[in-house]
């Protein structure tokens, strides 16, 4: 059964506090394996590939087959129906449209002592995309990955995925296709990982790795992080509906339902002011429980991490909501705005009665790469931003370096950087003497 | 003797390729030791902290002492002489104009169908600065931290700093009052960064955690990371000049020995088109190593790291900056607007010969804390917006939805997430039975 609470109950604190301190995930001992697979791939390149590939994806390949040809790309695009192409097409599109107003501003200007400053923004030369293979292989994180990197401009996008016994989901090589990938290599793992951060005679090393992946995927990028710029570890999903009375209990439920089929450990949490309400949509999640085809994975999330929690009015729920500070937040109320003005801390927020979450997994536009596990708290989905690095410019005019360089003297005396006083003494000497 | 390279030379690929690869830094084998310590931490709070500042800091403290009493602070401050505390001012108040111009817009439209799309950024909550104790205690760079922190709106800024055998730097204290630091802690190491990610009975748990360290710092920040955000882990620090022969040879010594002062792995690299002047150069910094105060750390730097390379013009000199991806840049030439155009991966430019790197770390306004050892190809020095996160937003009309959500039902079909699929077809369901 998922937790019932209620913030009027006197024992609420501590057992919402509880709740929020779930260990959700198991963190299983990967990190010496990882570290293993990652110098064999570092010292070997593809023969430690093509050996790893074979272990772990019972698959054969030659060095030359790392990489789908324009042939094998073509005819996978080719099995991919009318209706799914279409739907496909329009959601490249609309996340094209969104992540396009992220590109940054570059700046410059003249302050008062003559000293011209400000930034420049630049894409990242290289960018390497981690795609799940089996399951969780969607074409829509294919799409959510790709495109804000194209739309930063990085000139050379690879993705890695996993073809387990052979097995190409059709959706995810078009995905790529129509986001502009340059390169499609059928391989996973840490494997992937180590191959992307380091290079081999195939894979183009590159500067950054996005994309989700198992628990061997997110150690090998903790692990080459430094090396290679990283997204984010991401965990198991997450969803937080705050809904009043006047929604229909069965949208809620497939609401919550829409993660909890993820991932037995992903978790969705309804907060209501309205008891009876919660107890509707409870028995409407059981109910489809029955019959949903994911359920084997849908009802031990919901049963072991969801809950549903009632308040006294919208305001506590907000704030309870700052505390899960959740993946995705669904306001299901009469003015969903006026209440996302009290959020503080969530990855996206989803406002109003026709706003359900699946619409921004897919199509509304926004990334659907979030920040799981509280940490929108301090970070943010997948943007153009994480494909661009910004470089700062000073450009010091005479009259600027004599009004500010006699502080920054001061300074490097104080910090005893005698280089660093000098080279800006040397120059104020002899523009004092000119 | 540091390298000379000549890019006209039959060698020199191979050549400037081990140089890139060239590692700087002893990287100890400390995980296993900040495991321990994050542990101990994390289990028994305060009572670890104060034995392992008693142990590694050689000070004796009661939990009550972990934090920097008002009194004390203002004691403190009051040490520091009037002409620092001038140009500490001066210095705060020009990185908190520049960080200011940083802080982000938010977004909202309506697209076509009726979805009202967009964004919103907001500060953390907390964060937690690591000033590193004795040696490398640089005011400047509490400024650097946590102006931008306080710029962004974060409301609980908490630094920590080791006090080794009890010696404060005052300057340190008086930057923490100057950029408006809510707590200061006299503690440091693997212990500090653990305090702060999962916080003690004194020390307040954190959002986001920055700041420079050593060995241990950095990894201990690594194993924190998803817990709470880092910044980056920092390495050795850079300067590469590009000088013409116009410059005066002691002006550009001195610029490459305030990075080689700095640390016995810091690199300093010139690159010029004039091989008699890069000679110059070359005996100008051996003659500045006889008198520096820092010597002794600036000389095996610059012998064991240096490099000056001749290039047949400026072009190639950007070219081969790009591969190197700076911390520092400077660019000390007749155009230094039309060279920079030429650069892609820099952390910071300094333009012109009167803008040597050190205004940069003090006084220019950028931040200082910019990405090492070639990371500027895929990161960004710090900014506003390490302390702020985005959260985007969505809100489908009853017409919005119709015209998109039959997509996403048919890729979430794709997906064979039935769930997904549900929360969008019940509702349009309705809508059209409207």
């Amino acid at each position: 059964m998922p937790i019932f609470l209620n913030s009027s109950d006197p024992d609420f604190e501590s057992r919402f506090a509880a709740f929020l301190t779930t260990k959700r995930e198991d963190s299983p001992e990967v990190d010496d394996v990882v570290r293993d697979i990652i110098a064999n791939v570092r010292t070997r390149g593809d023969a430690a590939v093509l050996e790893l590939t074979s272990k772990f994806d019972r698959m054969e390949l030659t060095a030359d087959q790392i990489l789908f040809s324009e042939t094998e790309i073509k005819a996978e695009c080719a099995k991919v129906n009318e209706t799914d192409r279409t739907a496909l097409e329009l959601a490249a599109e609309r996340i094209r449209a969104y992540h396009a107003r992220q590109l940054p501003q570059d700046e410059s200007w003249t302050d008062e002592t003559g000293a011209t400053l400000g930034w420049r923004w630049g894409a990242v030369d290289s960018a390497g995309l981690y795609v799940p293979g089996g399951l969780a292989s969607y074409p829509s994180s294919v799409l959510m990955n790709a495109i804000p990197a194209k739309v930063a401009g990085v000139k050379n996008l690879t993705i890695t995925v996993p073809t387990p016994n052979g097995i190409v989901n059709p959706l995810v090589i078009l995905a790529a296709q129509l986001s502009g990938v340059d390169n499609i290599a059928r391989i996973g793992g840490a494997q992937a990982i180590a191959a992307l951060a380091y290079g081999t005679d195939t894979i183009t090393p590159v500067d950054k790795i996005t994309g989700p992946g198992n628990a061997f995927v997110a150690a090998a990028k903790r692990r080459v992080f430094g090396k290679v710029g990283i997204d984010m570890i991401a965990g198991p999903s997450e969803i937080l509906v705050i809904a009043d009375k006047d929604n229909d209990p069965d949208w809620i439920a497939v609401d919550l339902l829409s993660q909890a089929e993820h991932d037995e450990s992903a978790q969705s949490i309804l907060i209501t002011d309205d008891a009876a309400f919660g107890q509707a949509v409870s028995e409407a999640v059981d109910k489809r429980l029955e019959t949903l085809e994911r359920r084997e994975i849908a009802a031990p999330s919901w049963h072991d991490y969801g809950a549903v929690i009632v308040v006294r009015d919208l305001d506590e729920a907000a704030a309870l909501s700052d505390r899960v500070a959740p993946e995705h937040l669904e306001l299901c109320v009469d003015d969903p705005d006026a209440l996302a003005e009290k959020i503080n801390h969530a990855g996206a927020i989803f406002l109003g009665r026709f706003t359900p979450e699946a619409i921004g997994d897919y199509i509304g536009g926004p990334n659907h790469v979030l920040p799981t596990a509280r940490s929108a708290r301090f970070s943010s989905g997948l943007s153009v931003l994480d494909f661009m690095k910004r470089t700062t410019l000073s450009k010091m005019s005479p009259a600027a370096l004599k009004a500010i360089g006699p502080a920054a003297v001061t300074l490097a005396t104080s910090e005893s950087l005698e280089a660093h006083g000098l080279s800006v003494a040397l120059r104020l000497k002899q523009l004092n003497s000119d």
